[in-house]
């Protein structure tokens, strides 16, 4: 027995889901169909809605539906003279969910990587270099991931701020707070150490 | 920060997947916005349709988009005289990626569950003796699972047809081909003595 086409194009259709293998995808489809008609038609009207209604904030790159996001909004965090640098927009929604920083934020949609063509205009280097321009920021917080691209895409827009005399800055690494010192990978402990503080 | 609101309706409805908690919902939903934009439209197009378009053969009560389904179509099939009882769609797929049985089928879309007011009617065996009773099946083969409400289903189904005057047989239970003894379960082992045979 085939699949009836619409039932093997939504199998296929479900790979583009992180993870999700063809035995996966079978079991999802059936799963919908018996069991959850209405939250798989709500969820094919959502996924249309949101892959069309999306898009990036003009300010600060985060997914928006505006053209400028909440936060870029808030004068209060215009206000704080803090430019946030970071990855992706998961990374904003984590920092938010610490509440405890109040900047502004600037998302790269990814780092800097030469070998697969992502120079600094793909990353949005050239409307961070304008923002900064404007005068209204007075320390760029770089919080890219501590990997090799991360740490060369901190550097290299560090260098970026030095140029324009605004104040460049880097997250402290080291231990995570509860965590254990044989469990810690290498570089981890490299930076804890070369970061200590006297007490 | 709050996710803006066809986003946070997106990772809300992407919940409706089996074993998608919270946090993978948000991961799944960035995912598709960063990397897959074409395959998440794609994929909200395909659930849109599927749960629209897809119903039940009105014969065999499977999936199917046309009110007969393919298999009940087939000739050669309907002369076979056999008729596969299962519990679910996912069983026919699974039966005939053997290749070996070349009768037609009959899906429960569940089993007997009387605390749960799920009984005969809903279960279709109105229609299954309707079916039955036009004659043209020879042996009903019943193959639900072997579990407790899988083996009632069986025997009420035999006990049915055996008042139509129709053959049941029930598909047999036993070691699995390649299994070790020692792994397999208790229920399991029993049935495989129960149905030994003489070599
Ligand atoms: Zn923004
Ligand atoms: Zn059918």
């Amino acid at each position: 027995m085939q699949l009836s086409p619409k039932l093997a194009a939504l199998v296929e259709a479900l790979r583009c889901l992180p993870g999700i293998g063809p035995k996966s995808a079978q079991r999802i489809a059936f799963h919908l169909l018996e069991r959850d008609r209405d939250g798989g038609a709500q969820l094919g009207n959502c996924l249309s809605q949101a892959m069309q209604s999306i898009g990036h904030c003009e300010s600060c790159r985060t997914f928006s539906e505006t053209p400028i996001c909440d936060i870029c909004e808030s004068v209060k965090r215009q206000d704080s003279g803090l430019l946030c640098v970071v990855e992706s927009p998961t990374d904003v929604l984590a920092i938010e969910q610490t509440g405890q920083y109040t900047g502004l934020y600037f998302v790269l949609m990814g780092h800097l990587s030469p070998l697969d063509g992502i120079g600094p205009q793909e990353i949005g280097l050239d409307v961070l270099q304008t923002k900064l321009q404007q005068g209204n920021i007075n320390e760029v917080i770089l919080a890219t991931n501590p990997t090799v691209e991360g740490e060369a895409t901190a550097h290299y827009i560090a260098e970026l701020c030095n140029n324009l005399g605004v104040k460049a800055s880097r997250i402290a690494h080291g231990m995570p707070v509860g965590g254990e010192l044989d469990l810690v990978d290498g570089m981890t402990l490299m930076h804890a150490f070369s970061g200590r503080k006297a007490l």
